[in-house]
């Protein structure tokens, strides 16, 4: 899917109808990028980024933006002159989608990884080139906007990550004008399942949470999102389940996202969970050979993610 | 939800539409309530009704099909005149629905459950008296109907008892006319989720898939559909997850889904799991509570039905 077609998508302003188009409802952890290293921290914090910061990854979060813009951007549509910030923007993979459903913002997009956001500013250059966004190196913990600077918050992929979501919550609310709203996307990883069925297979999803764990965050965030909201005092909370759903009457979303996506997402935590000791070489091959097998003739399979909107009272 | 509003919802032609406005994708084995006795079996095998046909049960079946109407009949509506079949209509809790989505159809409900079939029958007198319907009590694979009988066939929560699907299917196929549609509705426990999470709750619903796999069922068959209307050769399969996702902002859910529906469906199976000794009492009243605190402030829970249509070539 293209910026131009993603222009048009996110237009709409039902979700649930251009989820059921795309037909879907997605798993995935986060395209937040950010940071130096192999496995900085979103955030500043000190625990690693669970995704890593390679090339690879950087083409598997596009990959996961492409295939899933239509579900994640659906509804969000900012007027012109709006002041918008972008929150863990990583390497931009969700800022040109962003951008492109909301002409004539004014945006300001945040990461605390220096070379994500160097990434992130090439990419937008490239596929938005008339926008005006402001790239700021920080962590959003400790912004340096005035109280109430920003009429909309955009957050996606980024709650998952931080070891306080509470703590960030409140922070970002302090940016936001009150009557301005907040936008989160996350997913839940035990949303995930398939066929055919493969205990293997399940082991595998179930070590990217616990690495996620691990690393401060909870790849299991997209359930507790309107707890999340309520306890950080927005009112007007309304969650929707976005889900992917991917068979063999649809091998853009079986390509796009069951291989592209989440199975490439499980696979490139290999490393990881054998150095935790979590799994053995031949126990996460056979997982991942499982995983393909969801993705081939007869197979199916089923991810969702949640997009919540609330306002700062 | 009454039968009048019902009406106008069956009438909606978007699923999905329909489905974010009830903030839905729910669970449930089944309401195709059939058969005499404590466990009898909706097709007339030897294995048994995991959902039992106590009056207790066939409350719940209501109480879930009216919170569901929606969510599940949305996107069904069939020409005045048509000849429609709704095989394992048990004590009517789906086709009240199916009458009002559909004014004006032919329609011949079959249940292998003569009690289940008589409570249907005074269900569909009181609510669509005007309706046109044969009552037909036998076995869905050896149904008396010549080859292409009808125009649509209607499947809710039936496959899912049977040992042998693909069979049923193949059954199914022959009484349907070509270019005719088959839609076919399931659930899939293993889509359950929740806030807070408790491996206890969990447990109790593991067990309620247990022993419907030893009834000869499949509580995870929702993630089959279309693989099994492939092999059964059917043409221009779509299925789409029609999700629940209830959480405080949605009390009548909570209510109507979480607790009366879901909660109730696990509760039901109690003396059966303590019988067949996956747990014990203690054991499973901790998971039962924990259900209840998904309930409760600040809780969520998610479940995806999924909603297939397909053509006989």
């Amino acid at each position: 899917m293209t910026t131009t077609t993603a222009k048009t998508a996110t237009a709409t302003t039902d979700p649930a109808t251009a989820a059921d188009r795309a037909g879907t409802t997605r798993p995935t952890t986060s395209p937040t990028g950010t940071t130096t290293g192999a496995l900085a921290y979103p955030t500043g914090s000190a625990t690693g980024y669970v995704h890593g910061y390679s090339e690879t990854e950087a083409r598997r979060l596009g990959d996961q933006a492409n295939t899933l813009v239509e579900l994640l951007h659906a509804g969000t549509a900012y007027p012109p002159g709006s002041r918008v910030l972008e929150v863990g923007c990583g390497v931009g993979a969700q800022t040109v989608h962003l951008l492109a459903g909301s002409p004539g913002i004014h945006l300001t997009a945040v990461d605390v990884s220096a070379d994500s956001l160097a990434q992130a500013r090439t990419h937008v250059a490239a596929l938005a080139p008339g926008a005006r966004v402001d790239w700021h190196h920080g962590d959003l913990h400790r912004l340096p906007f005035v109280d109430g600077d920003f009429d909309h918050l955009f957050v996606c992929f980024v709650l998952e990550h931080l070891a306080d979501p509470p703590a960030a919550l409140a922070a970002l609310r302090r940016v936001l004008k009150p009557g301005g709203t907040i936008t989160v996307v996350e997913g839940d990883h035990g949303s995930t399942f398939f066929h055919p069925e493969s205990a293997a297979a399940r082991a595998t999803v179930d070590h990217l949470v616990r690495l996620q764990s691990l690393a401060g965050g909870d790849g299991l965030i997209g359930r507790r999102l309107h707890p999340l909201l309520t306890g950080a005092g927005f009112r007007d909370i309304t969650v929707r389940p976005r889900t992917v759903y991917a068979d063999g009457s649809r091998p853009d979303l079986v390509e796009g996202f069951t291989r592209r996506t989440f199975i490439a997402m499980v696979e490139s935590a290999r490393a990881e969970a054998l150095a935790a000791g979590l799994t053995t070489a031949e126990e996460f091959d056979r997982g991942i050979a499982d995983l393909h097998r969801t993705a081939e003739q007869g197979g199916t399979f089923h991810y969702t993610f949640f997009k919540a909107l609330a306002v700062r009272p």
